[in-house]
């Protein structure tokens, strides 16, 4: 294990100069050869299939000659591809991957191990749990008891987080219905700690109970069942075989009670994918509620609590409250100890209950930064002395501590993990939700249910086959970059660093007469602000200058590489309510009308640090220093654009 | 490009042996050193960030002493994975990939772009773009019209054919209630010529408009609405938008007409995830219904035929019907033409109509077969004349052909196509319907809808990052095996004639007392028989003698490598109705009702074969004899373990 990661860091990557090219080659190497003998050493009894005789015929030539020149040409057109191992990009998460995950990626693809079951990918399968049991350890789950595995990015997980969310939100009326069938009724207690069969309560009650709870009597009524009648007399209940349309029916038939739509709260940050999924499960876009940020673009607690009684006096039931833990624009995190919080006080006071899920793909990482060698918690004090620049807040700790408390999580290894694509993964908290979206393929004997052979995984998941290769990646990353402060935990902590340096330089920068407003500072390594000039008080005024300032950072302008990369994004009203009119003094906008009457919002600028070279100390050029200088020529260069007749 | 097939297969492949390992290992060092230098030639002026003085730090040398020391132990954890390159292997649809696509993927992952959008993965969405073009041609499809793109595999890019399928059954739904409310009003064909205006239409009528013709007329609803005005005019109808529970309600409170669920139709032997897909779409398991297969394993077009008259006399709309290009268990190919005729047929007499989809995820590049190198299609006599072994029919490439008919076609390249996971492919007849699924990032102006922007997939796709390494290594493939009979064509007919060879020396071996009853030839190369012996006369006993030889021939038996590896599979009722009653005699079960009575159907044992060298005109050992002598020790050993008092 690296016991000094300050040195470790330079080894862990290729380097933005290709610094360990000779290492990576030898490891690249090593493993080609050792697959080769490895085909060599497999029943050598059978001889050569490609004979030297066959080398010698003009069409073998020829293919290689080809595939030889097409590779080439290949490789001549990558080179117009994005210096993402550069300082001087900044824009989209993206960075050059850990060695560790390229080798381990390229030493696994020479197998092609399929991960949909254990049959086609023995050994890759087992490296998928593991590193699966290892991400659930950083965020505080307990692998006994809990389930993940990878997907091929953050939004499948999400995807099927929210899938089997639905399904164990309509669990206890398909237990309901069963009863009412003639199944063994339950006995549950509601959220505010009182007791009632299943078949005695409301819909909205039904749709109101905690997710544990509804897997409990989920197992016990399968427990008084046996086997082979699980389809006939429980599993026709569900929503997965009947459907919504007749699910839809059914309800009003059994509880004659026509409530409105179920809910998917989301914090107003939330990536534009939670539209597609819930779009493609058929919840529908309008029943996707966004709730308010805060300055900080973290959800606003009181907004939540507030949005929480008016759908339960209208006894709209919450299918899901989605948190954010770094957000793709701002890498904000929501106060997800505040979150848990404001649920425990609905399931109080109200008797209201949700899944509540954490879209960590980005942020999620970060939770190695809370972890000690030993898996032990590190103090928030105890980090600051490490960062040295009073990052985090106790509040941040306290945060990513109540991950673990969360009732499913997604997490990306290929945005803070560092590894190649494709890699998301979905942790689940109680694993036995994973069965409620298991499907049984028809090789598997009738006798052999779901959950009874784990290993195959494509029963439980969405995807089916997929690349043994990513877990192997994600598995030698995490073994050269521990879960904790000596690996994933360091890097990560550099990237805050040299985004926080960036931060006090770009605000504090001389960029007269152009004046820099800042968002609050970044809870991880995203950057965001927005240029003013005395001359522009207007937000399409100012959302000009800063279009223009992005294309002249950016690849879209030209086919010229600019000298640093950035992205810019835009904060639209009402879901920045509480981020953006604090910042409109300091734009100069007088007038805050504009905007909330306007529909463009505020374009900000946008450096996403993943590079941990950024924290001064390295080698090679001052991207930090560079960047300002950049930043004050695009400013110039944007106002001329904008002001055609000055 | 290679003109002798037959020699340049023999260059595709790292082969068996690893005869090809020096050129493979030229490749991707060249790749490798090739990157590298790119990061040299980067920035010059910017200078070394990891410096000769760091590399000598204690750190930094235990850093990489871990790194090698860890991927020591993932390289010889690797070594107990499956020998997919081996002609042993004949069990799952893996095989070794080619030489062009893992050095193809190897070096685009070195500069790791993404292709959710061109801004990170300026080269390879590119190269994305033009192998869904290649696709798209090879099967039929005119580019210009068309769309396509690469997902994560099969499931996923099956889940969006039927979610763009969904989208589309509703869209004139959509456009009457927009009509109902203000809109402009559009006059339409029904699939028997009769025109109406949609808002005069019945909700049946409505869910029986012919795709283009949705479209048709939702671009003439579009254009005749301001574009700031969609949302709240158009988009808002959408079942997308509303969500399945409140469109339920809106349809009976517009038309007041219950209809019966909407049914999926999906072949017998369609893969599994169909009801993953289902379920999760909220469409409901219950609503996918199974059409039985004949003897060839085939859709049957008859029983089709008699579904669709019985779902039009209960006015059940058909959202879509699923054909299978190669099935799972059997490679067996519906009749891609008859269905077509179904449908026209369909469309003429009832007024019924649907969307077709082709789940060509297995079959789909062996239309490469069927194209010459000039694009143009080889006729059925003229590919018997390249295989020699009676193979294709004639019915066998219409029915290929019929592939350019189908609305939306899935294809696999990590099947068929032998490049590394992740990769398959979804492809659109009408581009249009594309739009339907699109969602809007924020990050986009508002006046910038979907389809400006076609570079940014992640707007158009379930998914966001994806690997645009994946892209390098299908496009590097096509490139070195083009799809026509020079490149993908010959290699897959290679296969089909290794399969066939099998299955005459199965079926013609002297295995007495054991006796194999063979499914029909298969229409790809899979291989599917059960084995009898005298002494076992109930479809159970059966069953437990292919199991076990099973066993000794797979690797969930023991820790021990088989000599041959192969999978099996079970043939349920009523499914295989038409597949295995007439093989009952054969096997010995003299009392048919165990079929229809039983549930636990007929064990089959599969061997697929993708390796291209089973032809018995390559080197080294000839694995038909070996395979059938296998079998023969198998059978023997099985008898006995499942006989014990004998």
């Amino acid at each position: 294990m690296p016991s000094i990661p300050r040195d470790a860091l330079r080894a862990w990557f290729l380097g933005p100069r290709a610094e360990n090219a000779a290492l990576m080659e030898r490891l690249i190497t090593e493993s080609f050869r050792d697959h080769v003998f490895w085909r060599r050493n497999y029943r050598p009894e059978d001889g050569a299939t490609i004979r030297e005789v066959d080398r010698r015929q003009e069409g073998y030539e020829d293919a290689i000659a080809t595939l030889t020149q097409e590779l080439m040409a290949l490789l001549a057109d990558l080179k117009r591809d994005v210096p993402f191992f550069s300082g001087r990009y900044q824009g989209h998460m993206l960075n050059e991957p850990t060695i560790a995950s390229q080798v381990g990626y390229f030493a696994a693809m020479l197998y092609n191990p399929n991960n949909v079951t254990r049959e086609v990918g023995p050994v890759t399968t087992r490296l998928e749990f593991e590193v699966a049991e290892q991400l659930a350890r950083m965020i505080g789950y307990d692998p006994a008891v809990t389930w993940g595995h990878l997907t091929s990015g953050g939004t499948v997980a999400n995807f099927e987080a929210l899938w089997i969310a639905r399904s164990l939100f309509y669990l206890p009326v398909a237990a309901a219905m069963a009863a009412r069938a003639g199944a063994p009724d339950i006995d549950v207690p509601r959220p505010d700690g009182s007791r009632a069969p299943l078949s005695a309560m409301g819909l909205y009650d039904l749709l109101n109970l905690r997710g544990p709870v509804a897997l409990d009597a989920w197992d016990a009524l399968r427990a008084a069942v046996p086997r082979a009648d699980w389809r006939e007399v429980i599993d026709q209940h569900t929503l997965a075989h009947a459907g919504y349309q007749e699910y839809t029916r059914r309800l009003s038939r059994h509880w004659g009670d026509p409530l409105p739509d179920s809910v998917v709260l989301v914090a107003a940050t939330a990536h534009y994918s939670w539209e597609k999924i819930v779009r493609a499960l058929g919840i529908g876009a309008e029943q996707l509620a966004f709730v308010p940020v805060d300055r900080h673009c973290r959800i606003d607690p009181d907004a939540l609590w507030e949005r929480i009684e008016q759908l339960h006096a209208r006894r709209a039931p919450i299918l899901a409250c989605i948190s954010v833990c770094g957000t793709t624009e701002e890498s904000a995190m929501d106060r997800l100890d505040t979150v848990l919080e404001v649920r425990a006080r609905a399931e109080q006071e109200l008797g209201v209950t949700f899944h509540l899920h954490a879209d960590a793909c980005y942020g999620g990482y970060a939770a190695a930064v809370t972890r000690r060698a030993d898996g032990s918690h590190r103090t928030a004090a105890e980090i600051r002395g490490s960062t040295g620049i009073g990052w985090p807040s106790d509040d941040w700790v306290k945060s990513m501590v109540a991950l673990g408390w969360f009732d499913s999580v997604t997490i990306d290894p290929h945005k803070l993990g560092y590894v190649p694509y494709p890699a998301g993964a979905m942790l689940l908290r109680d694993r036995r939700a994973r069965d409620l979206v298991a499907v049984e393929p028809p090789y598997l004997a009738p006798a052999a249910g779901p959950s009874q052979d784990t290993s195959f995984l494509g029963q439980f998941i969405l995807e089916g086959s997929k690349p043994g290769a990513a877990a192997a990646a994600v598995w030698l990353s995490q073994k050269v970059l521990p879960l904790d402060e000596r690996g994933y935990g360091y890097l990560i902590e550099r990237t805050v660093i040299g985004a926080h340096r960036l931060y006090d330089a770009i605000a504090g920068a001389d960029l007269a007469p152009f004046r820099p407003v800042m968002l609050p500072r970044p809870d991880l390594n995203i950057v965001c602000y927005a240029m003013a000039h005395p001359s522009l008080t207007s937000l399409s005024a100012l959302n000009r200058l800063n279009e223009g300032i992005h294309r002249q950072m950016s690849l879209g302008g030209s086919d010229q590489m600019p000298d640093y990369m950035i992205t810019r994004t835009r904060l639209t009203h009402p879901n920045y309510d509480g981020a953006v009119p604090p910042l409109l003094p300091a734009l100069g906008v007088g007038d805050p009308e504009q905007w909330e009457h306007g529909t463009e919002g505020l374009v900000v600028l946008r450096s996403t640090v993943m590079d941990p070279f950024l924290t001064g100390d390295a080698g090679g050029a001052d991207h930090v220093a560079g960047y300002v200088a950049a930043l004050k020529r695009a400013c110039t260069t944007a106002l001329v654009e904008i002001s055609p007749g000055d």
